[in-house]
Formats: C-alpha cells, sequence, structure tokens
C-alpha cells in the first residue's frame, strides 16, 4: 500500500483514509511492521555489510535538552562498537541533532552514503542528516498525518521511527522512550506502548531492538539551545558534565552494549562505558568525527569558538520555596522563542541562543535566586523567553528529584 | 467543513480522514444534523413557498422492484397534496425512478426548476431527476466514500438521503427504510438506527418525518426492470397490481398524509388512498403527470407503447418444494446483467429488459414451474440471467410469507 502511494497510485485521500482508520482502530503489532517494512521498501537501504563490526545505533524520542546522541556515539566508537548515526533537524520544542551539531563550524552533516560508510569504517561513527532517499514514505506520510489530526498514533508513530531506523541499517537498535510534560508521550502507560510497539517491529523485521523509559519531567542536564548543548556535550564527554545526563548517556551505552553483545553483562558495560569518559577516548573520538566532518576540532578545548549570544540574562525567581514542577515544553518553547529551534521546517535557527537551567526539581530556591540564563541576540525576544521560563517553574512541596531511569524492556 | 470542501478550502485528504472518523466513531444526531445543514446549504435549496398547499415527499432507502413512487406520487397529488419528486439514477441492484420513467416514450425528467415548480402549482405533482445544483456536496462527498470504504455508515448515509430531501423543499417526510437480503440495511437493528437517525436530522432541521420499515427479502410486486416496473405501477394505480405492492402504496401514502395532516386518522387517510385508486382518479393523475412531462399518455391504455424485449424466456424450477428463501440482491443483479442496470454511472441502459417474478416466498412449487420470466434482447445475457435466478431460489419448509410493513416510527 505505502509503495503505491509513494508511486502515486494510492492517492492522498485514500491513505489519509486508512491513516484516520489507524489511528482511530489501531494496527495490530503484524500490520504496524508490515506498514514498517513497506515504508523502509519505499527507498534506499542503507547496506552496512561493507562495515566490519557490531553495528548499533540509538534513538530517542525526543525531549527538551537531550544531547545523548553527541555523547553517546562516540563512546560507543570508543568502546569498539561501529556507531552509524542519522539524525533529524529539530521541530517544534525538541531540537534536533543535526542542528546542534551544525553549530561547530565547520561541521558537515550532509554526507554521501559511501563518505558516511567509510567514515564509520575508518573512525567507527559518523552522524549524519537523514538521506531523504530513506523511507521517503515516511516523509509524505508524516506531512498527510500533520494536516489529518493523527500525529498521535502509537502504532504510526513506531512505524515512523522504526522505518528510519531499519533503513538505517544497523543490526542492533536501542530506543530511549522519553516520558513526561517534555515528551510526546505524557504517561508511563503510552511510553510503554510505544517501546512495546517498537520491538515488535524490530522482531518481525529481524532487528535487535532494546527500549528504556527515561524521564522528561524536567530538561536533560542544563543546557537547552544548539551550541550551548554542544558545549554541555563537551563538558560531559570531559567527565564534568551534569549527574542526570552523564548517568543516562552511560546507562543507555551500557544497554545497547549489552543488547548488541550479551557477553558483556550490563554492570561490566557500564564500567566500559564509564571508562571511555574518564580515560578521555570518547572525548577524542569526538574530536575525530568532527575533524572527519570538516568541523572546527579546536571547539573541544576552547568552547568559545562555538557561536556565542550576545546578552546573557539570568532570570530571577520572584518566589521562594522547593521546585515542585517544571513546564519542560515550556523551557523548550523559550528556546525556541530565542531562534533556537523551528516552528515550521523552513525557519533559520540560531545557534547561539537558548537556556541554561540552574534550578531543577526538588532544588531549594530564594528569592532573587537564577532560576536559568537565557542566553539571546534580540532583547524583545529575551524579554519573551524570561516571562516564559520564570512560568515554567512551579514551587510546592519537595516530592523528591523524579527517577530517571523508569524501565528497562 | 464541508462549505469549505466544495470550495476546495479542505482538501478531498482531510475531507476522507473525517469520513473515516465519522465512519469508525459514528456521529452524534447533532453532529449529523450539522453536516447534513452544511451539505445543504452547499447548493440550491428548492423554494416551494409559491406552491399553495402542503408539500409532501416519500423517499425509499432503496429496494429490488419498488416501484412506488410512481404509484404513490400520483396518489397524492390525487388526495389533493402538493408532490414535488426529485430522483436519482439507478446504481447497483436497485433501480433508479428516473430511469423507469424515462422508458416511457418522450417522458422528461429534466425539468427546470420553473417548470417543476409550475408543474406542481398545477397539477400538484412533477417527478425530475435531482439537480446538480442541490446538494452538491453530497455527490461530492459520495465520491469520496465510494474509494475509501466508508459508504457503509449510518450517519453519513442518512446526511447523504436527508441533504436531497431536506434541498428539495418539502415540509413532510415519509421514509420508506427497507431492511432485507435485497436492501442496503440487512437487519431490523440498522435499519431502526437509520430512520432513528433521519428523523433526528428532520427534527433538527425543522422538518417533520416519518419512518416506516418494511421488508426487502424478496422483490417488491413483481416486475424488476424499467418499462416493466413502470407497467406494474400502471397496473397498480388501475387496482389490478400485486397485492404487496398496493398495500405498500396504500400504507405508505396513508401515512404520509397523516404526518403532513394529523386532522386526518390512518384509517380515514387508509380509505382516501384506497379510494384514489379505486375511482381512477390516481391513474388520471399519472397520465396527466407523463403529458406534462411530454411523455406519451397512451402507455397507459395500452402498455404495448412501452419498450418491449424481442426474448421473452421463463425460467423453470428443476426443484419441487415452498420456496422459503429468495436471494433479492441476486434478482437485482439478474435484471442488471439483462441490461435493466447500471454498474457504473456512464453505463446506458436497456429500459425493455428485466425480470417479472412468478413465485415469492410461500408459494409451492413443482418440477417444471415457472419461476420467473426473464425479458431480454441479448441470448447470452438471457441464458446468465436464467443462471442467476434459478440460484436466487432457495426451498424448505414454508416459514411463511415475510411481514411487509415491519415497524412505523
Amino acid at each position: 500500500m505505502t509503495l503505491g502511494y509513494v508511486g502515486g497510485e494510492v492517492a492522498d485521500y485514500q491513505m489519509s483514509a486508512f491513516l484516520m482508520a489507524a489511528y482511530i482502530r489501531g494496527l495490530s503489532f503484524d500490520e504496524t511492521a508490515a506498514l514498517t517494512a513497506a515504508m523502509v521498501d519505499s527507498g534506499t537501504k542503507l547496506d552496512l555489510s561493507r562495515i566490519d563490526g557490531v553495528k548499533v545505533d540509538k534513538h530517542s524520542t525526543g525531549g527538551v535538552g537531550d544531547k545523548t546522541t553527541l555523547v553517546m556515539v562516540p563512546m560507543l566508537a570508543a568502546i569498539g562498537f561501529k556507531a552509524p548515526k542519522m539524525s533529524g533537524r529539530g521541530l517544534g520544542f525538541t531540537g534536533g541533532t543535526v542542528d546542534k551539531l551544525e553549530s561547530i563550524p565547520g561541521f558537515s552533516t550532509s554526507l554521501s552514503l559511501d563518505r558516511f560508510i567509510s567514515q564509520i569504517t575508518e573512525i567507527g561513527a559518523a552522524i549524519a542528516g537523514q538521506s531523504s532517499k530513506m523511507a521517503p514514505a515516511d516523509k509524505m506520510i508524516y506531512a498527510l498525518r500533520d494536516v489529518t489530526a493523527t500525529v498521535d498514533s502509537i502504532p504510526l508513530i513506531s512505524a515512523s521511527i522504526m522505518s528510519k531506523k531499519i533503513a538505517c541499517g544497523s543490526d542492533f537498535i536501542l530506543l530511549d522512550v522519553k516520558v513526561g510534560n517534555g515528551a510526546f508521550m505524557k504517561d508511563i502507560e503510552h511510553a510503554r506502548q510505544l517501546a512495546h510497539t517498537m520491538i515488535a517491529i524490530g522482531r518481525n523485521l529481524e532487528r535487535k531492538v532494546g527500549a528504556i523509559i527515561t524521564d522528561m519531567n524536567q530538561p536533560l542536564g542544563r543546557a537547552v539551545g544548539n551550541a550551548l548543548e554542544v558545549r554541555e556535550a563537551i563538558e560531559t564527554l570531559a567527565g564534568s558534565g551534569p549527574a542526570d545526563l552523564t548517568r543516562l548517556c552511560v546507562e543507555l551505552t551500557a544497554a545497547l552494549v549489552n543488547l548488541a553483545d550479551p557477553a558483556y553483562e550490563l554492570e561490566e558495560a557500564r564500567s566500559n562505558a564509564e571508562a571511555a569518559l574518564k580515560s578521555g577516548a570518547a572525548l577524542d573520538k569526538f574530536a575525530e568525527i568532527i575533524r572527519a566532518q570538516d568541523g572546527d576540532e579546536g571547539v573541544i578545548t576552547n568552547p568559545c569558538l562555538l557561536p556565542v549570544a550576545t546578552i546573557v540574562h539570568p532570570v530571577t525567581s520572584e518566589a521562594a520555596g522547593i521546585v515542585c514542577e517544571m513546564d519542560t515544553a515550556g523551557i523548550g518553547r523559550a528556546a525556541s522563542a530565542l531562534g533556537a529551534g523551528r516552528e515550521r521546517k523552513e525557519d533559520a535557527i540560531d545557534p547561539a541562543v537558548g537556556v541554561v537551567i540552574q534550578k531543577k526539581i526538588g532544588d531549594t530556591v530564594a528569592v532573587g535566586d537564577t532560576l536559568a540564563v537565557i542566553h539571546g541576540n534580540d532583547p524583545d525576544r529575551v524579554a519573551l523567553a524570561e516571562k516564559i521560563v520564570r512560568d515554567c517553574y512551579k514551587f510546592g512541596s519537595p516530592a523528591g528529584s523524579p527517577q530517571l531511569i523508569l524501565e528497562r524492556m
């Protein structure tokens, strides 16, 4: 059916009727897998067989301040796995890996498939923009879902994600399914369904897929915004990143290593992941990736080579108390309002701007304390972002910091 | 929404997503009425206020051998009501009133709205083809439903029927909802839902709507095919038609009279309806209608002026027993196979051909008895129709003739 759609044999109005039926009635695992397979077959499939080694991939369902890919890909390559990574641009309140990397001067994410494969062969990792030749049906279907109110469907989301992952050719795929007010899945039950569906698709299509459900009720780490996130990723690779981000990168890497090679016990895999950070091997690998993709690797030692905002403005608290809740999507919207994100695909972004969170859930705040620091290039936008960020904080009785790793599947 | 659709502001793919959602989830009475109102507003609404008198309309959901309109419209006019009737052409296994009337030499169903209204003013009745200017949204939506598997939806069927009825302007509408294996509704529960929905739409849009659920588990009357049905309608108007058809026409007419003017008790209305047949007033009215619409009214006294088939072939029974079941849609398909119906809108039809049923449910049949007589113009088609008709009969223990009038709403 999907192939017919890409070829023009199935009209938009028929596909949209199908999508609405799938949205309302759901699809079985087999139907979802069949749809996914058809979407994969609609375009080029990356053949990684030329690359020796174990090819692994990770995917996050998207969150605010989620820069794990920037940390994990070098970690995986440093440990000895092959990490071919194709990423998208950001849309809405979550950022895209491609946008983040492009804040590194010179960094190119437009790699030919040949260059992509030879880079992985040589240094173990590459991060490129998703090729439009891969799973083109996904792009067409997504555009139709967007205008027919059928976006919020677990089987359709699953098929969309998995078609791209499977077209990218890795044998082992770890999914980081985010749940919370900064994620697409708002509750654990839906996150579980999404994870189960994607694992089932993988099983049907002979890929080994694992999933971890992680919290997204507050931004991950502190930085939200492209260059700011690259800087935080470098700090994390250097061993001095925020605890939550560091821990998540270690856990996801360990889980993926364990999935790909069960000879690695989870505990051993975790040690290896931590060692890749402590030894500096992962940071060195990131420098290699930057160099291989025409970027200025000087950013590793001198973050001021990254784009810097002209206005750095603290958001001070007008209230006192313990932070009990954060509107995480709101923080993402504040960064977008500054120019870090885009509302429409064709919008340009400002790599320098964003928000650096100082206070997170469980932190005690006095009046006048800095909640977050805004990096902006336009006073009006900074004022707007300040208002948004301040409104994102809710004070109340300490509920304790949210648990970061919720479920392993 | 519908207006936007007709104007091109809402794309096909959005309308089809809506239709699929309506198909699966259903629509409330209010939603269905709102959709119907939008469909009515998409085109011309007939203004019958220029016509004095009580304007009444009937609609059948379609069945095999259903020529009640040809009998009822003259009856209603003979009784003194105004009967403006717009009808469609046949598609699939049921025939259309317009096709039937066009078998009368010269008869025109393409009337301008002015001519339609002045004819009703003068003689009390007119039967015209549905104007394409009325409820154009219905036509567009139906075409989309046809290619998106959303035809079989009670709210969408109801909105489609009622939009046309309401655009036609009558204040009182009686619905003959057919149920059985020769109707679109296969069971009484669905027929009830359809009737309730259409009555509720009428209530929402300030029309008085009644419904009668009637049996369609065997053809109505004996004739199936255009000229053959006109002939049977004339016989019925002359008082010598089949008992079931005569009774249904009397009951529907009485119900509509009672709905439009409750001063008429149902029993009195029934007497009036019967009197219109016995006195010849209804038959005279039919002659007037034919004359007014350029037809040859000679067909009333000389049915041989209607198109006649060259082959008249009896279907004899190869079995003996009591007819316990008939595949009613099958009889319709046999007539279609002869050329009486069309599979696609653009198909031409042969007015002369069809099937005249001799044995109906409850009749005792001996081997060699004539089950039905085929009227055809092509030996191959006659042979095919013979086979289809014979296969439509099922013999078994007598379950009794099906009840004709099932429920009054």
